[in-house]
């Protein structure tokens, strides 16, 4: 058993989705595409008496991470470091969730395969109420089109085969759990329409367009969103709102242009990986 | 349309295969794993009047490379290079004819997903009889585990969550085409084994040692591949046979340990991207 390892996990920003329950976790999740980045969350698994997380320097509690771990059953302490915002859309549950996973199975010599840990994080979120399609998406890298719902096997993936810079503005928090816990029917429905478009024309920029539909069909803008898409839109770029966050994200320099000062990386080529 | 788009595609080392054939050449393929390579080919496609090829500065004729440009329905220049030797089990021609797709599909704006270029990829191969695995491994990266062949949505694939460096030296070339049009019976035996075992254990360890048992069982070895396996083990080392070439790969620093002047990389943590 080694001292330490650590996984690296590119953040997400969903540009659309639809909730799809399931009695069974692994078959629970949700369709949709997002763009994964190269902002996103490394993950220090160390063997411990019992298991702490802490995140940025604080400490804090994770149900999905502490499921992840029990999964695993063992106890350990998880360091993680975000490079992007908490709770704005960016899949840090998610990204934690997963990196736990990998880097706990290597450090703990459990030699699960790539999709039982897939599995393992993707069902910790499920049963968390913390995330329906992060880990799958976080899995894959790119920029990921979730076909059908839930981890391996279930869980179906295609992509859009290109990459981009990537502009974000966070303007607060959004609670996904409140979110998912509502009625989602409305956004399941807009989800469906966002995916059919995507699907036919799988591009960065019919993907952009189907966000912003979805993004204003199901009420989920708020009026500083609103503001920052149409700022984007009128000097001439192309913006959408993370879900689930108070986020702006603009391909290429659509933020900058606009006259906001935003964060910017890349789509992430690769999937969650040791590091 | 643009003026020419680059693709990089991972090299790929086969330890171990079955053959499967059918009738339908995204069902066809085959089962097996193997390591994805940060040394591969980079290929830029860019829009002629008639389609030629050149690998390493020299004009080829490649079949499958011609089949991807055939069922876009363009005609371009295909310029590669290599930086894994030919013939040799890296997976050039995969390589080659996926760059070509996702590179052709961005500067024609064929606005195809990345799961169809895969698709076309993997079935011009296929029908070439150059390659089986390579194509689908390669589009994942890592340390890709076959689990069913053919490829999107046939193929099924799962990975070893884990990374190496690689070590390889190439002693020579071996046909591929000429093993795969032989009595394949034996091989698919072998390779079911060696499936099975890594499966269980999908760890780099147990993939190495399946790999050598397949390449002994198979007697696809040479004089000179099990020499250097033998050396690398003497050593303290771990080694195994590309299939299909006469190039044994270590990991760590296997083959520089055993007195060989190797090249060496890591394995690819992407599949293949547009650069």
């Amino acid at each position: 058993m080694g001292e330490a390892v650590s996984a690296f996990v590119p953040g997400h920003i969903t540009g659309f989705f639809t909730t799809q329950p399931d009695p069974d976790p692994t078959k629970a999740g949700s369709r949709g595409a997002g763009l994964t980045l190269s902002d996103g969350v490394s993950v220090t698994v160390r063997p411990d008496d019992a298991t702490s997380i802490v995140l940025n320097d604080e400490a804090v509690e994770m149900a999905p991470v502490e499921r992840v771990l029990d999964a695993l059953e063992v106890t350990a302490t998880v360091e993680a470091t975000a490079a992007v915002p908490l709770g704005a859309g960016f899949g840090v549950s998610g990204g934690l969730s997963l990196g736990a996973a990998l880097a706990a199975n290597r450090v703990f010599e459990r030699g699960l395969s790539t999709n039982e840990l897939v599995t393992i994080a993707h069902g910790a979120e499920v049963q968390s109420g913390t995330g329906l399609g992060d880990v799958v998406a976080q899995a894959r890298g790119g920029i990921p089109i979730r076909l059908e719902p839930g981890s391996p096997p279930h869980g179906t993936l295609d992509g859009i085969p290109d990459r981009a810079r990537v502009e974000y503005v966070s303007f607060g928090e959004l609670s996904t759990a409140d979110v998912l816990t509502g009625e989602t029917d409305h956004i399941t429905q807009a989800g469906q329409t966002a995916l059919s478009r995507v699907v036919s024309e799988p591009t960065l920029g019919s993907f952009i367009y189907a966000s912003r539909e979805f993004a204003r069909e199901t009420d989920l803008l708020t009026p500083t969103v609103t503001e920052a898409i149409r700022a984007v839109s009128e000097a001439g770029g192309q913006a959408s709102m993370a879900m689930l966050g108070e986020t702006v994200f603009a391909l290429g320099t659509g933020l900058s242009d606009a006259g906001y000062d935003p964060e910017w990386c890349v789509t992430h080529p690769a999937g969650a990986t040791l590091e």
